[in-house]
C-alpha cells in the first residue's frame, strides 16, 4: 500500500519544479514500465494492479525489496496527470547531464522551443528510429519529463540522451555542419546522405529563430507542391531525417 | 442570438451519426473559419465573438442575411467540443460524395483503419503539402469530420477530396501501382519518384492488415537503423511522401 505522503509525493512529479527538485519522474503506460525494467533503467519504484504485477512477475522479480507496490485501479488514476488509466507507473530518478556537444561522426537532433508534449515525444521516437543518439533541447522547450512526452516516447526516451543547452551556444560551439529546417531553403531532395551533423527544428507555430537559421552551415526546405502553409514540427523532422539519414 | 434549438443542433453534430443524418458538421477555430470564408467554402453559419467579426468584417460581409451569430464566449465554450475556446465556429455542408477511384497520372493516399483525430487531421495537412488532391479513408477510420481532426487539419481539408471506400475493393479496381508501408518491405530510399499511385498507410497500432499488404503492388519500408519499435503513422507517411513525391 502507498501512504497518503507517497501518493502526494508521485502527484508532484507533474510540476516540472518538483520533477526538478527531485532529479525524479513518472512514467506511465503498461508497454513503457515494461521497456524500462527490461532495459535496467534506473527505477526506484513500480506501482501496478495485481493482474499487471502477475502478468510480468519475472520481471518484477528482479526490482529490489519495498519498490514494487500493488495497487488497485482507483489509486493509479489518482497518481496518474492522462486521462487514460494504466495499469502500471514507475518512478525513475533522472539521468546525469550529457555533454551537449554531440560527437563527431554522429548526428544529432537540435529543438527549438518545441511547446506541445505529444510532439516532443514523436520527435523522441524518430531520433530513436533513424538511430540518432542525441537531442539538444533549448530551455523554453517543453520539459521532456512531462508526463504526455514520456507517454508519447513509446519507450524510446530509454535509448536516446537528452541535453538541454542554448541553441546559439552549441552552433558557436560545435564543428559538426549543420541544417536549418526553414521554408526558404535548399530543397531537401537535393542533399546527400549525411554521416555527421546537427538537425534543427523550430517552434510549432514560428519555426527556428533568425539568429539560429542564420548561423546554421545549411539551410533546407521540405519543398511545398500543395497549399498547406505548414507542416507538423514532428513530421517534418520525420520528411529530413528520411532525407538525410537512409 | 442563437436557440436553445439551434444550440441543440450544432452540439448534436459533435457526433458522427448526427452528422451523417444532417450532412453538416462544423469547424472550429478563428484561423480555420477564416480560411473558409476566404476560400469561399459552404458555410451555412458563422457564430463568433463580437472582436472576431470586427477583425473580419470584409469577410463575414459577404455572407447571406441571418447566417452570421454574433454569439459571447460562454456561448462559443457551450457549443465546442474541443477543450482549448475558440473565437469562431463555422457551421458548413459535407461535400458531395467523390469517386473512390483515383485518376491515372494522379496520388492518392488510401488509409486503413486509421483511429486517431489528430493523426487524421495531420495525415490530411500532410496531402496537402504535397499535392495529393485525394485520400480514401477505410469505413473503420475515425470520421473526417470529426471537430478534433477538422482542427488539427489546420484548413487542409478544404484542398483534399475525402471519399470513405473499401480498401480491397479500392485495390482490385484500380490500374494504379500501389505502395504498402510495412516493417518487411523494399527500403523506400531504393524507390525513384513516383507520378502516380496509391500509398497505403495502416492502423497506428496494427499496420495494414494482410490482405491489403499482399494486394499492393509493392511492399515499402522505411529503414530502422536504432531501437524504436515502430513510427507515428502520420510521420511515416510523411517519410515516404518525402521519398516518392519530391
Amino acid at each position: 500500500m502507498l501512504s497518503k505522503a507517497q501518493i502526494k509525493y508521485i502527484q508532484s512529479l507533474q510540476h516540472k519544479k518538483n520533477r526538478q527538485k527531485s532529479s525524479q519522474y513518472v512514467a506511465e503506460g503498461d508497454k513503457i514500465v515494461q521497456e524500462l525494467l527490461q532495459a535496467g533503467m534506473p527505477v526506484k519504484g513500480v506501482y501496478a494492479t495485481a493482474g499487471w504485477l502477475e502478468q510480468h512477475h519475472s520481471l518484477v522479480n528482479r526490482m529490489p525489496p519495498g519498490t514494487v507496490t500493488e495497487v488497485d485501479a482507483a489509486v493509479l488514476k489518482q497518481l496518474s496527470s492522462l486521462t487514460t488509466p494504466n495499469q502500471a507507473m514507475a518512478l525513475l530518478d533522472m539521468p546525469a547531464p550529457v555533454n551537449p556537444l554531440p560527437a563527431a561522426g554522429t548526428v544529432a537532433l537540435a529543438l527549438e522551443a518545441i511547446q506541445d508534449p505529444g510532439n516532443m515525444g514523436t520527435l523522441i521516437r524518430i531520433a530513436d528510429w533513424f538511430g540518432i543518439p542525441q537531442i539538444i533541447c533549448s530551455p523554453d522547450c517543453v520539459d521532456v519529463y512531462n508526463p504526455k512526452t514520456i507517454q508519447a516516447t513509446m519507450g524510446s526516451m530509454i535509448r536516446v540522451r537528452i541535453a538541454e543547452y542554448d541553441i546559439r551556444e552549441l552552433l558557436q560551439q560545435t564543428k559538426l555542419p549543420s541544417f536549418a529546417a526553414t521554408l526558404h531553403g535548399k530543397n531537401i531532395a537535393e542533399f546527400p546522405v549525411i554521416k555527421e551533423g546537427i538537425i534543427l527544428i523550430g517552434n510549432e507555430g514560428r519555426g527556428l529563430t533568425e539568429d539560429v537559421t542564420a548561423m546554421a552551415t545549411h539551410r533546407i526546405t521540405i519543398p511545398r507542391i500543395g497549399g498547406a502553409e505548414s507542416l507538423n514540427a514532428a513530421v517534418a523532422a520525420g520528411i529530413i531525417c528520411g532525407r538525410l539519414l537512409i
